[in-house]
């Protein structure tokens, strides 16, 4: 005969983990739990076989009856209690489990086993008729709702009618005797629908269990099941479990328990205790808790459970230990102590801050819980950033004036400047807020402590930027109207002027008036060693993106391998250079042009010069020009006037010239390589640059690696012309300076047509970088600044499942990177390929890079480490 | 023994056109137009294989020098004259001959065999001294210069010093006497090199035949071939021929002559005629021709060969019946008569007209000398665009000032105006001058007669209105700057004020100042017969993009089977509706909008039905609202002030809005179906004006096929959203008005992503239509109106072969729509999949079109006629 209940309790278990498919997660945990020695309330699983054997022939099957009642008989000894015995009764629990977790789907039913009579007994036991008479309506209002479909409003009429009597507000106000009276009057109610509230105790497990099984298929269950595509033929088990009540009396009382400190990661058992308590009135928060150990005090009049009831405590010590040992993870307890008898009611996984989550990775590797493997996968990568962040005091509760996008993590107070000049010259820490920012903006984004824009998505020039140097930022706060002549900015009724004081959260995207608490950030021994291991484990490579000596020295330090990205225009936005920047794109002549140049040849070489010093040993990807012209002469009128002025030429000639550049859609103009091709002088001065830096460094004794990128490559002959001018300036240079080094010329890979036609590509370009933000905004048709109007209501409306820029759109862009792989290696099947794009900083992207075989990924430096634990997960992951 | 000399002459040839292997294309030619019974100058050809022969051994092989023996025998016998003989010369010329065509790339020469003793002989035949010796002074510097290698220049100068010591300016100022002594001082420069002329003319015609063997491996050939992958050991072929001369005295003479008329296509035969000349004087033009038939005179007192020469005349009618009996073709022959006697120097396939073009292929088919498909394939879709829009007398030689981009084809003239108000004002025809056109522009485009833009692409606005109008346009003319201000635009010193007459020309792209004779458009009635036959062959459909029913009709009559691009929004612009189109824009509530769009929804009804009538039984697909909602508002300020006047609005609300919805790369914002995803509404409405239009002209007895398309999708969700609002709107409006309509709701695949997941999209769209213009944009990363920075220069340099906007990039875009349309039609076999981009009128890219499995293209109404003969064409080619 099959067997279809399944007894746990008393260190003894029928079932066990691994049968969730018979006993549901639940069951299967219980029964877990109780084999380990654990003290859980017994009870019993009934498999779900018998739900599916219900839904084929609408009865139960032979023999169900009278492995239930052995069930309950079990119980009963078990706890040394009568099920319906009025004087001390048992009462269960009934509840579903699935063999996946479907919270909230389907019904539970407390307290079961509750009736006129046993009320009494339980009024006894606690000395508590108030709780007595609350639990018996509260039952009486779950049955009825649940096994006999007693709309749950009509019993909190009647509820609100008592207290309009009793001329009371809160529940709490009623008494025993009121409670009692809804008692009456809540059978009244059943009993006027021709119902009929069962008052033995079996009535009631039956109609319960009845109940749970026919919850399976009620709506909401179905169509989580649909959505997470759970088939419907699996069924549930129903799990009948004897309550325990912590208070009944000074031996009784209830707790939770972190089995290590979970705020700090500590070997420390932690956790609060309530005597003579029920598990809600911890949570209430009415009466403070006890701390559990003696560590734990505070002050010295407070008592600890290790001191009340040390036998217990010592109990509870144990079990620690077992669970630990057993789940080999920090657990999160709840326990009720029944008369001096100590009951585990759950243990789960236990919640731990980003701080407490790396040290009990890396210890428990030491303690020999678990290997590194999985130490890499405890972490997740969002905390290692916010380890990496100041952030806001999560036990702050703030109150956002705007949320826009979460460009880049961490906290930030200042007083508002809505230009970088006023940034450039505050005194005070300063938030910049701007519509969006642009290159010019770039020295006030560096002074300032955080930035905040109107407009823009996750790979505006704001965010990357601001990523870049590890500043919070804030980005397409769509809400704020931002009025420059003003001078403030307005979110409905509220103005904010310059000068005030605001907190931008780049974690969250909130932005909060005035100044608010934060945490410090803080890298340990503990997350350089998980990191360490992550590196041993990890396939990818983790490279920075980094356009200065001092950005890259920070890469180095967070362990990167290389720099993947050097955009080489930030450097010509500096004071000292941007005048022959300009000199250069007013020129008329290729003479003049050429002569503009000369000047900024060696403020590049000594850039470069700086870049291979810091990546001594490693390889450094220098990106030739990239933006259009127009971004490097100013927009206003005065500021075109000053520099005519300044540069003795006429005003109108400016105008014309910026006039003349200007692009109705500049990301798909005049840019990246087409530059280089319309004046191959320009790359040509940056290939000098860099060759004449590589040589130079090299002979003081530095490993320089060299790899000149050409962007926005979109055919072979523009990644052709422009490696012969590359190649023919190194080996000049070489052949001048008298040394010789390995180099390599490649392309981003950027836009949909080059991916298309990577064969022929590669046979031009030795490397790939994928450049997955413009290969976002082309493959979508979105512009990165412009995506705010419409992308936020896409996520919200779930059309999106992420926003593309943030974490790869893996079926659209990432099947273009696929494609591109495939023909770019068939080509050339050594090509290198990484990725530059913000995405390389994404866990979900580089899990992606990792699985399509890219050799690295390339990110801001302060998400090095980040993209180092995600690798090396990726690795463990795709094993 | 091998046969190594192919003998042709006195209608019979050793060789045939078959041959071409071993005779090469010209030894081939002579062959088969000798068999044809055609009085060719008598002649051999050494064969190729000698060629290799020689470059293998480095000598001929056995046997060789007494076959070209043989074969000179063959030609004096035939031409009654001997090699060498000095009272009448035998000349002949030596020339190469490839497999295919190498032109020019080879070495030629004429006249050999003169000496100083033949010359008297030609002296005495021609009666002409200076030709005499003018011939001989020729031969010896091309035989010193090719078979001696002696610099052409080192002639020239001694050429000079003769005619400065002559005192004269002209070759034709030198007598007979000069001549003789410039050939005494060549042979003395020959001498001084160390060289010498061969004096007997066996040793002359060796020498030719060894250098016309060497120039097969000089430089510029190998070049050649190496550019047009012809095989360096297909080696080529040597021809002797005997030379003729027409001026032998009044029974000699030259001319050249079509099989038919070449302006006009009647098939009558035409020609000039030059008595007592050789071919060169017909091309120097120094005496008049005379005219070839009685029919062509103009004059009564000139007279026709068919009157001097009868018979001759006679000949060659019947010479013309057969040529163009074999080569079913008109051809353009050349013919001398040497004293009496015919012969046919050259015959090949003449260049004419469009309107001839069109005339002699559908005559011919006729005539049963060619069959339909053949008629197709001889027209060039070019020709038929000529057809339809008046064009340059290409009489007239034009001075350009400027050239941009040929956007829009055919010839207009007017006065320069530089704003659309001043062109819907103007009473006399207007250019319209911009730097670009805006939707705000096309009242103005409508009135103008042509459009001339400064900036912008072939599928700029400016191109694409303009085209769709049929009316001339010139776009992306950065030679010039456009000054509002002084209402003036210069183009290097010309500076054209406003009012000034200027004349553009869409077929070229040439700007040029006044007014120039044009020749009107005209369709035939060969043209109609020529396109029936297209349309009995063709596979593709051919639909138009048509926005009104005027266009629409338009279409219909140019052969549309309906619409493939219904833009709905053109007909917001319309001064009616675009207050409510504002007011929709301005609405600050769902509400508010709604109200507004209420407005639009009988407007948009109207053209609709307008739509459906003119395509009775055809299908029309409209596309949803597309454009960013900006392009809807006033740009100036002074017009946004008017704006709020007249809704009665505050201007700052305006401005507020207009900056809100302003965007850095507009081309990637927010539009297309993010519009309709974020504001169902519109969707909504224009769901129901389609349907309530369609519904009420089906009762009307008029058959509707809707077809309805949402723009610029780029997942699955996207067109599902939008096709779920559309299927509800039908069937509420067909259940309303009683009727049912069979229609369908697909996609535009404009964007990367959108081919790359059409797997998933063809889940939920019935159609798809190519927008390759978007397509193009995103693919590449060229903004449309921005490429005139660098594209030209991309085409001048040959990184593009052509501009992807006027021809499909096929290896790139063409890749994406390639796997487009087999990813959707995985999903959905049956998927109608078509074109709408502004490649659907270009010949190249319907062929690509026809070749990747389309159904139909579909382009601007006036480009009809041209893919529905491309679309044949590609048929036949691809058969």
């Amino acid at each position: 005969m099959r067997k279809y209940v399944y007894f746990f309790g008393g260190e003894r278990a029928d079932g066990n983990a691994k049968m969730k498919d018979i006993l549901g997660g639940k069951g299967a945990g219980l029964a877990e739990m109780t084999n380990l020695g654990v003290p859980v309330p017994p009870g019993f699983t009934i498999s779900t076989e018998v739900c599916t054997y219900f839904y084929k022939h609408d009865s139960y099957p032979e023999g169900l009856e009278e492995e239930v009642k052995e069930g309950m008989k079990h119980i009963e000894s078990m706890m040394g209690k009568r099920f319906g015995d009025p004087e001390n009764p048992l009462l269960v629990s009934v509840r579903s489990g699935a063999r996946v977790s479907m919270p909230g789907m389907m019904d539970t039913i407390l307290n079961l086993g509750l009736n006129d009579e046993t009320v009494k007994g339980l009024e006894k036991a606690t000395g508590n008729p108030r709780f007595a008479y609350d639990s018996y309506r509260r039952f009486v209002q779950m049955y009825a709702n649940v096994v006999l479909g007693v709309p749950h409003d009509e019993f909190e009429k009647l509820l609100e009618e008592k207290k309009k009597e009793k001329g009371v507000k809160l529940d709490t106000e009623l008494t025993a005797e009121d409670w009692k009276e809804l008692v009456v009057k809540y059978k009244e109610l059943i009993k006027s629908k021709g119902l009929s509230f069962p008052e033995t105790p079996e009535e009631q497990l039956w109609g319960a269990i009845r109940a749970v099984f026919l919850s399976w298929n009620n709506k909401r269950a179905i169509e989580y099941r649909k959505i997470h595509n759970i088939p419907d033929d699996w069924g549930t088990a129903v799990n009948v479990q004897a309550m325990v009540f912590g208070n009944m009396g000074e031996d009784s009382g209830t707790g939770v328990a972190f089995t290590r400190n979970p705020a700090t990661g500590e070997n420390e058992f932690y956790g609060e205790y309530l005597t003579n308590a029920q598990g809600e009135d911890v949570v209430a928060g009415i009466r403070t808790p006890l701390p559990l150990t003696k560590r734990q005090k505070t002050r010295e009049d407070e008592l600890s459970l290790e001191e009340i009831m040390p036998e217990i405590f010592q109990e509870l010590c144990e079990i620690r230990k077992k669970l630990e040992n057993h789940f080999r993870d920090m657990q999160d307890i709840e326990f009720t102590i029944e008369r001096g008898k100590l009951w585990l009611l759950q243990t789960r996984t236990g919640k731990r801050t980003a701080l407490a989550a790396v040290k009990i990775a890396v210890d428990m590797v030491k303690e020999g819980l678990i290997d590194k493997k999985e130490a890499i996968m405890r972490v997740t990568p969002e905390q290692i950033d916010q380890l990496l962040h100041p952030m806001i005091d999560p036990k702050v509760k703030v109150e956002p004036i705007a949320k826009g996008l979460p460009a880049s993590p961490g906290a930030a107070t200042g007083k508002v400047v809505f230009t970088a000049e006023e940034a450039v010259e505050a005194k005070e820490p300063v938030i910049l807020v701007r519509h969006e920012t642009s290159p010019e903006d770039v020295a006030g984004m560096h002074k300032a402590q955080g930035i905040l824009t109107s407009r823009g998505g996750m790979t505006s020039h704001a965010a990357v930027v601001a990523r870049g140097m590890g500043k919070p930022c804030v980005v397409g706060c769509e809400a704020i109207v931002v009025d420059y002549e003003q001078e403030e900015f307005r979110v409905g009724d509220v103005t904010v002027k310059k000068g005030d004081v605001i907190t931008i959260d780049g974690t969250t995207g909130n932005v909060i008036l005035g100044d608010v608490p934060k945490i410090e950030a803080g890298v340990t021994d503990e997350l350089n060693e998980l990191l360490t291991w992550a590196d041993e484990i990890r396939k990818l490579g983790v490279r920075a993106n980094a356009d200065t000596p001092h950005d890259a020295s920070l890469a180095r330090k967070f362990g990167a391998e290389g720099i993947g990205l050097a955009r080489t225009e930030h450097m010509f936005f500096k004071e000292d250079r941007i005048p022959a920047m300009r000199e250069m794109i007013l020129a008329e002549t290729e003479e003049e042009r050429r002569k503009a140049l000369e000047k900024l040849l060696p403020m590049q070489r000594e850039d470069f010069m700086g870049l291979f010093r810091a990546m001594d040993g490693y390889p450094v990807i220098i990106r030739l020009l990239d933006p259009p012209l127009h971004e490097f002469l100013p927009k206003e009128e005065r500021a075109q006037r000053e520099l005519a002025e300044r540069m003795g030429i006429p005003f109108e000639k400016i105008k014309e010239k910026v006039e003349q550049l200007s692009e109705l859609n500049p990301m798909l103009g005049f840019r990246g390589c087409r530059l280089g091709v319309v004046y191959p002088e320009i790359t040509e001065m940056q290939a000098r640059a860099i060759f004449e830096a590589a040589c130079r460094v090299a002979k003081e004794g530095v490993k320089v690696i060299p790899e000149v990128m050409v962007p926005l490559v979109s055919m072979k002959e523009e990644i052709k012309l422009q490696r012969e001018i590359v190649k023919r300036v190194a080996e000049e240079v070489m052949e001048k300076e008298g040394i010789r080094i390995e180099y390599m010329v490649g392309t981003m890979i950027e836009l949909p047509r080059a991916a298309i036609r990577a064969d022929e590509i590669a046979e031009e370009a030795e490397f790939f970088s994928f450049g997955t933000n413009d290969l976002t905004q082309t493959t979508f048709g979105f512009s990165r600044d412009d995506v705010g109007k419409f992308v936020p209501y896409y996520i919200e409306k779930g059309l999106l499942k992420h926003d593309p820029f943030q974490s790869l759109d893996q079926s659209g862009v990432g099947d273009l990177i696929r494609i591109g792989i495939e023909r770019g290696r068939k080509t050339r099947p050594e090509l290198e390929v990484g990725i530059c794009g913000e995405h390389g900083g994404d866990p979900d992207s580089i899990d992606f890079c990792h699985r399509v075989g890219m050799n690295y990924v390339s990110c801001s430096p302060y998400r090095v480490p980040i993209a180092r634990l995600a690798a090396a997960q990726a690795a463990v992951r795709n094993e």
